[in-house]
């Protein structure tokens, strides 16, 4: 029978196969006493030997999927699994001691482990890891229970998993990962940007799905209204795969606007960006038309790494997307790291409320080093391109215009160095926190424009963590509150002959979008995949209809009667 | 010679005395073989003697000074101390591991309070921390280490720590102690609020005085100007006795106010009200001319206790609270709790951001039968006198409407089964989210009134945790953004002809009131300490002026620059 689990739309799309569940099982380690100490030690050495063929064929398998940096961190694994630093001690424990294997490869490790954390140096760190990793995979096999191996994945599946680390997502061949579906997340968590930046459908905070899932059962998701069917018959199926090819027409006849600019019904052109990470992610921008990019976080350079990107790595990287991006405006934000975003190499005290903590523009006002590197860096990019620096987390005036003087010194440096640096830089921020909206008047005369980032500004406004399921119901993008402070920011930058963007998720809402165009908007920018759908939907809008509309639901009382009204103005 | 540390000036008032660190030592365990068994259990045997002595008479300190209540904890102590369960373990550990007495205590007192700690028992739970503190104890004799007894304090002392918790001050005389000062904290911290609320003066956030200042140093807190002078000269001290005489005159002249009413030079009315949290604040609220209470905090009804409180229990606190005020205004707002305020017996997930979490009205909404107790006991209690009724924490239409209609339901069923409800309650909410504050005039339609809570809406407005002394400089009470909010609220509020109120910090800063007065502010709610100082602030203000003050600073760019404009205005 059919089974319907309601979650989170998070990527469009729809996808059908079967389940795969990466969940990660309980390893509980009791400490028993044993009778043959020589068949123990057999016992372990045969997990060993099975681990060490199971990490060969996985190892193996990532090289020739994922590419050989992705299947380098399993020969780390086989290193250790042959160190007799760490399997010696753990035979002469089971010997000595007279206990099982599990608990004699539990403390041994668990030493190590500890003890190599412990060092102020990121190789041991890793090392620590890496003896977490292959302890878990020979107690499986001590113990016979089954862990999922998501690089080993060979034929069509859909993840269920509890949530997608980015490493879980790092391991994924989206060859086969036909679609995902979390118990947790929201529109706005990682999983979901991820999912959405690889085009895989996916539905998140579908709370019972790994509950609800065994291996094997035939999966439907459908991205589009968020629902998850488990064995579906096969007139739903049917149906499903009529609807999978109906969605496949419609991207098609969006494909065809890949060239065209961004104009409503009425002649009224608005500009749609990409946000992106990294360099490649310019390929994705260009297939999908982007006339611009909206957002370039800076932080992805700095994650992943033992050490800040030094300011000649950063330069080939802005350099490499001004090029990429030949004229075409680029809005690069400065470092915003803190908060959920953590660098194993930079040590910041652990916050009881870390999206309220220290962090972004916070962070680079006190550290200024880092600040001014980044600063040098893409100075000396500017004149691959036409690039604007864009200031993240600003409250207050006094925090822009300090960040606006460090920039001027950095460029005074370069300049008496005779290094070249583009004539004119347009310098902005980031409207993502309640009083920076509220004074947009007042930041107006002094900024070049704002971009508003509707993630954290709707959280802020709010007072709700977008991470937090129990207050989920609270991410509300169309509450009246959020959209009269979106207009004063508009307004503001309009007053003084400013340009305002938005690069939240906001900006590639289709109910959203609607209001935005009628509220003035100048840039939408979002994940590259969004803009061609955007594009078609503001080419059917009329401004006049939508200067109306968005004149309407700022009186409007709750998010659902405005998006009601947004939905019967529009035939979305 | 004299050293000078600035801190935030959190309680008024200034102190001499020397200086008491209460400050916890390291007591770190290590293990070491032993030669002589018996040696090291007389020595063991020693310190649980030394122990046992002083904390009797630290018991019978606290029950002289502190009363009985207060010095049970102590007798808990010692039979801990006596209890063979624990102490005979010790010693064969001792015995068999030929380990010293420090390692084998560590040890077995871990694996006993991990051990209650895990139960599903509060009374365990709390035996968990007998042990704990007890283990401390005995462990300070051993290594010849002194532990701070806050309650052993017999001569008049200046409290050094880094921050002072709860519990800390539930042990703190004040006869004795005369002021402290902490390394950390700010404004809205629960040690500054504390300090308030006791009139002891105070400085806090004052970064390294637990490492600059030694026990016997003389100290100055000068809780006006937020300054810590350690061993100041002769003509120093001087000055500073000269200023205490001269507050303590100041002091008595606003007493003469406290059966007067406030009124501005030129005649206009407000309402100055005080915070409470239990019905034995109601003395101070007397004494200190409280027109009214602005804000009870009923949470304080629901902690340090093992169960939530019966509806009767909350209708006795309630019906004290309402006839003590004797038929004067009582804001009651609905339990806050979640954030920074847990209970023991209502288990909540982690959350990782609790301030954007699941706290306050959302968790009443979410688990009724807690609120529809506490609005029984409310409705029952309205007939003995003038309650108001708050919710907390609102941040849509939706929220206020669905706690309406329960408060509706409750109050029927009461009605239904004979029981006596007032005719007239009025119903509001606290603006301390920014969303209210911006969809004020949808708000003012439907509820009677609003409380902004400053401390609240400050942070989330400016996206910065109030109690992490990074961000601390965000915490901007004068930035425009928030005065406009302020003003948003009390303008829509009086468009419909509601009333406004203000129960934040703010309500009683010296620099807010002329702004407040100036924007037409109906109610200021505020510690009870600091009311007849606002009186006589607002007694010589006129209202023309601070209109016209109010809307200067609405246009003005930062925090410092209204506060400049405030103290020129007005000769504070």
């Amino acid at each position: 029978m059919s089974t319907l689990i309601s979650g989170i739309a998070a990527s469009n799309g729809i996808a059908i196969a079967k389940a795969y569940r990466l969940i990660e099982p309980e390893l509980s380690v009791e400490k028993r006493s044993i009778e043959n100490v020589e068949a123990e030690i057999s016992r372990f050495k045969e997990a060993i030997q099975k681990s060490t063929v199971e990490l060969k064929v996985i190892r193996d398998k990532a090289e020739q999927d994922l590419g050989a940096d992705k299947a380098a961190i399993f020969d780390a694994h086989l290193l250790v699994l042959a160190d007799p630093e760490l399997i010696t001690p753990i035979q002469d424990k089971i010997q000595s001691e007279n206990v099982n294997a599990e608990f004699s490869l539990h403390e041994t490790a668990s030493m190590f482990i500890t003890m190599f954390e412990q060092m102020d140096n990121e190789y041991m760190k890793e090392r620590a890891a890496d003896i977490r990793d292959v302890t878990k995979r020979v107690l499986s096999h001590l113990l016979g229970v089954h862990i999922p191996n998501p690089s080993m994945i060979a034929e069509e599946v859909i993840i269920i998993a509890e949530d997608l680390t980015p490493s879980d997502t790092a391991q994924l061949n989206p060859v086969y990962v036909k679609g995902f579906t979390t118990d947790i997340g929201g529109r706005t968590s990682h999983s979901a940007i991820m999912a959405r930046s690889l085009e895989i459908p996916a539905v998140v905070g579908a709370k019972s799905v790994t509950d609800s899932i065994v291996n094997g059962d035939l999966i439907i998701v459908d991205g589009l209204k968020g629902e998850v069917h488990i064995n579906p018959t096969p007139e739903l199926v049917k149906r499903y795969e009529e609807a999978q090819d109906a969605y496949a027409s419609q991207k098609a006849e969006w494909a065809k606007l890949v060239h065209e600019q961004t104009v409503t019904q009425d002649g009224h052109h608005v500009e749609l960006a990409a946000n992106i990470g990294t360099p490649k992610d310019l390929e994705g921008v260009r297939q999908n038309g982007g006339e611009g990019i909206g957002l370039y976080r800076t932080e992805f350079l700095y994650m992943g790494r033992n050490d800040f990107p030094s300011e000649e790595e950063q330069f080939e990287a802005y350099k490499t997307v001004l090029e990429g991006m030949a004229g075409k405006s680029v809005v690069v934000r400065t470092l915003d790291i803190g908060g959920d975003k953590e660098l194993p190499y930079l040590q910041l005290p652990k916050e009881m409320n870390p999206f309220l903590g220290y962090r972004a523009i916070r962070l680079c006002l006190n550290e200024q080093e880092i600040f001014r590197t980044q600063l040098r860096a893409l100075l000396r990019a500017s004149i691959y391109g036409d690039l604007k620096i864009m200031f993240p987390m600003i409250a207050t005036l006094s925090e822009f215009r300090e960040a606006k003087a460090i920039l001027g010194e950095v460029k005074q440096e370069l300049l008496d160095n005779g290094v070249q640096v583009a004539e004119k830089i347009e310098v902005g921020i980031m409207v993502e926190i309640p009083s920076t909206a509220v004074m947009a008047d007042i930041f107006a005369k002094e900024v070049d424009f704002f971009s508003i980032g509707t993630n954290d500004l709707i959280q802020y406004t709010m007072a709700a963590d977008r991470m937090n399921e129990r207050v989920s119901y609270l991410y509300q993008p169309y509450n009246p509150a959020i959209l009269r402070m979106v207009k004063m920011v508009i307004d503001a930058a309009h007053k003084e002959g400013k340009w305002a963007g938005m690069c939240g998720e906001m900006a590639g809402d289709e109910v959203a979008i609607p209001i935005l165009i009628g509220m003035g908007l100048d840039e939408f920018s979002m994940s590259a995949t969004s803009i061609l759908k955007a594009r078609s939907l503001i080419s059917h809008l009329s401004l006049d209809d939508m200067k109306k509309l968005s004149q309407d639901v700022l009186v409007m009382d709750t998010n659902d009667k405005v998006k009601e009204a947004v939905l019967k103005a529009v035939n979305i």
